[in-house]
């Protein structure tokens, strides 16, 4: 499998120079995303894109493939895959569409593919899907023009069946500071599944935690047994839970609904933390890109009392305790505050201090007491901030702060602002540590941090 | 109530010079926000800030006024209060903390400013608040700088026990295009509580929205009976449900928590929309600035096949049915789409016609099903798009295309994008129309418009 992620050279069948040929967009991708290796084109007719020879024969280019991308009409890949394993290439995309996903349903054309990979000894990826984007080396493959500056690299790793989501949650990821490693779209899974990309995923050492996207299983046990045993964090996107969903997923992906109450106490008891949505996919992006939440005791610190309360509120709903500080702690804040009218306690309204000196002294504090596994915090952003941070330097270094403290204690900081989105966007750029888009969301993340580290 | 929100002149105690001094606030405040009548400072020093002379008593005012701001410590309140009311000033605010919200607990002082209204006939707002913002007149009372560009003007009108929360919905609400028109935040509701309010709002022409966020009720009866009457939707944040919400509500704002089922039960009867996050109260925001929701018809369209089968589990989740579309509409879709590979249904995926122009015509035709009751779509936004529409004027026109065909057939379209936050907010930036952050808010929002509009 480790080749299908890092091949040597790449040929893209299906090329031509025409406006609307999706085939000459791999190649450039590949480009754009600097993979190293040689680029090959193959076409139906000969001539040139992106500075790329296009041959009208796999068997025209002099040296050996490793890795085929295809994107031709449905009918015509038996004879273009029979070529490529004369040719000697083992790992081949199929982007095309027309399969079994299409009412008309072409299952025989399904059985061909099958059955020519098996002779060839090749294992192929699809068909109708786009494919593999992996960060590391640049291979690059999907049909639609790529911009590497919407990408952040890192160590998260993305399986979605369909194409959209793929790329959707691959920009998001990365908008959110959770880089990304490998996505992949596998579409209808006729050769390659979820368990095989599981599975090398699980064993490939850039990869931190792996993401998945699901409209169907079909081999629902060897996946589940290969996620019990990871050590690396899965969150799972089952879709296609309704019988509606069911209809249009067949159309999609050809994927068949499941009966969703015993996957989800399956993928439980598999250790796997399972999401009802991308958003909350979003969220476990951010938790796990921080150190474990390792038991149930929150601190909650804000510096509005109304949003204290809601704390305390979405702390119960998930199950938390929220514990009494320190005497010690609470003198030091009182002795810090200016009205006097607010009673300190754990949900923490630091509204009457507000001195963010004062407010993250504390926060240092709070993470070094034992029996605290963890903090949320949701500061305001206001232009008054700027008379304790300066907006640049200060923000970019309490994103590191907040860093080191938290690798120092392993245990995570949920950070939220309470302020609008355009505001949160700029924060989001300048502050190199997850932002969560406010309190409640911190604090639900939190608890998908806890369901996977309690067993891990 | 309205000389509360519409007052001809206004007095500001407790302004110095001095840099830390918070009711010179309130004056720039006013006049930030350009308040017609004439201002007032009152200070233990004269001087003047901003313009405006600073008097050492409010007898020293040669005219009489009508509306008196408090910010001075809670000691000296009763004197100040005395002073208003020989004055003949009958509505006042009382921004000044210190009551019964803290530990120590000042419960006669506020018996004391309770029997002084009662003497003098006049009514005030807080203690421990920040008071009222009218978009309507400019009155701006807050004790912190407000920026008149963080708001915009609406019909949509606020009610919060927490200030911060107040400024913090204002501002999200203008962010996400559901405009002000008044916000109140009204902390201990010593004399004017959340049933004097909504009674007003319920009557104020420029309402048409109202939404509440309370730690407490205390006059719950007479709540509901004015929220059963109601014609306009109201949309009520109930916090402080947990015991530990309990200890830091009572000292955020002094309100006692309630059994959390019965209210439940009790604003559902009164046909009141209940949320549980601030997140689900911008929801609201967006979904009632659209026509309203009267039916359980949905139907949903996306260029993302992943995105067509999520929106048909939302759907379900949220009982909603998707009914199938006319054979005629069907068959124009059909002959245009490119491949030919995706099954035509509801939810639509429409990645295969990928044609903006035949996607807002078939929305404007679905729209028109009598037994269609509401439409949502997720669209993608990427740079290919710009080929479709450019990218300013197509994008602002597809606004108010949008908000045409939902007036003329009094049906919602909830509107959301496929991308990233950086893209989402550029976009909310230029498109006058509601925007969801993603397809599954829409479909959730579309519930809490169908649970208004089934009872009205």
């Amino acid at each position: 499998m480790k080749k299908m992620f890092y091949p040597e050279s790449v040929v893209v069948l299906g090329v031509s120079s025409s406006l609307d040929n999706m085939g000459k967009f791999i190649v450039r991708n590949l480009q754009q995303f600097g993979f190293k290796g040689p680029i090959y084109a193959v076409g139906s007719r000969s001539g040139e894109v992106y500075g790329v020879k296009i041959h009208t024969s796999v068997f025209d280019i002099p040296e050996p493939v490793d890795f085929a991308a295809i994107l031709v009409p449905a009918e015509h890949i038996p004879q273009i895959l029979i070529d490529c394993g004369r040719k000697g290439i083992k790992r081949v995309l199929i982007s095309s569409g027309g399969f079994s996903e299409y009412e008309g349903g072409k299952v025989k054309l399904e059985r061909v593919l099958l059955d020519i990979a098996s002779n060839y000894g090749l294992r192929f990826l699809g068909p109708n899907c786009i494919g593999i984007v992996n960060m590391d080396n640049g291979l690059c493959l999907p049909f639609n023009p790529m911009d590497p500056n919407d990408l952040r690299a890192g160590n998260n790793s993305l399986l979605a069946q369909s194409g959209g989501v793929t790329l959707h949650l691959g920009n998001i990821f990365s908008d959110e500071m959770a880089g990304i490693n490998k996505m992949v779209s596998f579409g209808n899974k006729l050769n390659i599944d979820e368990v095989d990309l599981l599975s090398y995923l699980l064993e490939d050492e850039s990869t931190k935690n792996i993401f998945i996207y699901l409209e169907g299983m079909k081999r629902c046990h060897s996946f589940l047994e290969l996620a019990g045993k990871s050590r690396k964090p899965i969150v799972v996107l089952k879709a296609n839970r309704s019988p509606v969903a069911g209809e249009i997923a067949r159309s999609h992906t050809a994927a068949l609904a499941s009966n969703d109450d015993i996957v989800e106490g399956a993928l439980r008891q598999a250790g796997i933390v399972r999401v009802e949505t991308l958003e909350e996919m979003v969220l476990c992006a951010k938790v796990f890109s921080l150190p474990p939440l390792r038991g149930n005791n929150l601190v909650v610190l804000s510096m509005s009392g109304g949003l204290a309360v809601i704390g305390a509120d979405s702390s119960a709903k998930y199950g938390f305790q929220l514990p009494s500080l320190p005497d010690d702690l609470l003198k030091y804040i009182e002795e810090r505050r200016k009205g006097g009218v607010i009673h300190l306690t754990n949900p923490m309204d630091f509204g009457d201090v507000y001195d963010f000196r004062v407010m993250f002294h504390t926060i240092e504090r709070i993470l070094a007491l034992d029996y605290v596994n963890g903090l949320v915090v949701s500061l305001p952003y206001m232009k008054r901030m700027e008379v304790y941070l300066s907006k640049t330097e200060g923000l970019s270094l309490m994103g590191k702060t907040f860093r080191d403290w938290t690798e120092r204690r392993n245990k995570p900081i949920g950070l939220s602002f309470f302020t609008t989105r355009s505001n949160l966007d700029m924060l989001k750029k300048q502050i190199e540590f997850p932002i969560f888009d406010n309190l409640t969301d911190s604090i639900k993340a939190f608890a998908y941090s806890r369901a996977f580290w309690q067993h891990h």
